[in-house]
């Protein structure tokens, strides 16, 4: 499947656990070259995860679908050593357009972010 | 100044051309490890270009201003060798909240993503 | 409490049906003024919807919270006779910020759209 | 043209004063019925606004232009006797997408929210 081959998840050291129609699931252990300069995690990092998820949720169907949305908040600071987990789940599908929201948790269960994304699924080519 | 100091941007390989109180730029070549699974430019990448110079522009200032929320529209793919721009600009500053409009465009000159971000600004230490 | 005193939800014709620390229950039935010009229900209608809901959750802690961002995706239409329900669950709050997920859904328990939302919590006066 | 017969838009008091393809400018005197419980303007009210405009810009081609997402930043309160103007700007537009940004200013021109937006253009009947 194509989202394992994702080379941009494989350098930032994102590592996609679950995977299926419509939900997914991934980790990414905090280290120092993710932090921002003022030594936490940086927002392109947890977008980055949750995106990775978003990405594996939307396409596990088959058609190739493409991000065309996207909005977070961030709720919770984090920094080395913690362990970044999202997971995405399925609000709305249609032949066209999909909808997931994908929260991200850190190693105390607690929201680091939510993220809120929409798709527009390509015609599949005959 | 911090932003200098952020680690995963110097991992993704962004430069930081501009940086002034509600105004920065910054620059960002396609390589191989910036692709998805699909060869495309991964939508993080996009993300933490812009989430650069938002921070940079929010930052700027002195007091911390940290990413509270923010929302992307993707609307033009692109791949290796593209060389992408971003561009943050002020719409609002008050003393707790500023709010920041990002436009990443390609070496064309046209619109990769639009990126609205809002920052609440940390009470400064005395 | 001062939610019951909004005008305007009062106009558009909103009926509030619950409302907690953190979470809150609206209904509207979509009559003839509350379309737009291709006979469905109008964007506003269901943004001021998700947002009463959005005001009384994150409100009814007591301190004055004013939404400062909100994200909504529409996922299905909806026209004259449907019944539109908003819930609003807290993510996370904290002394200054908190962030909410807002649901709307119709009769036949489909959503028909999802609203992300952060407000800013005032200094309570002493 | 079908926005001059947006029913709620006119529930509202909204006035439509410029609709060209790709852009557009609306005006809106607060009242008293555009309050909410704390007697500024409900965010709702701003919101349609906004999503009128979005939608006239949008529209003005010919083919029906859905929104399906949109993301608003609320920095500056109104109250009884502004009056905000909205005014839509096209950021990209391509066969099926389009984006836009909508700044809603008030009578001293000051920004009161950013706006940002997506549709989704119907394939045109034959």
């Amino acid at each position: 499947m194509f989202i394992e081959k994702d080379l941009f998840a494989r350098h930032v050291g994102i590592e996609l656990i679950e995977m299926a129609e419509g939900s997914a699931k991934a980790r990414l252990k905090i280290q120092k070259h993710h932090l921002n300069g003022v030594g936490l995690t940086q927002g392109g990092v947890v977008f980055t995860l949750a995106d990775l998820v978003f990405a594996a949720a939307s396409n596990a169907y088959g058609p190739v679908a493409v991000a065309i949305n996207a909005s977070i908040s961030f709720v919770k600071a984090s920094t080395e050593g913690a362990v970044l987990t999202a997971e995405a789940k399925e609000v709305s599908r249609n032949r066209k357009l999909a909808t997931y929201t994908i929260l991200v948790t850190d190693e105390k269960e607690e929201t680091v972010a939510i993220f809120q994304g929409m798709v527009y699924i390509k015609p599949s080519k005959k």
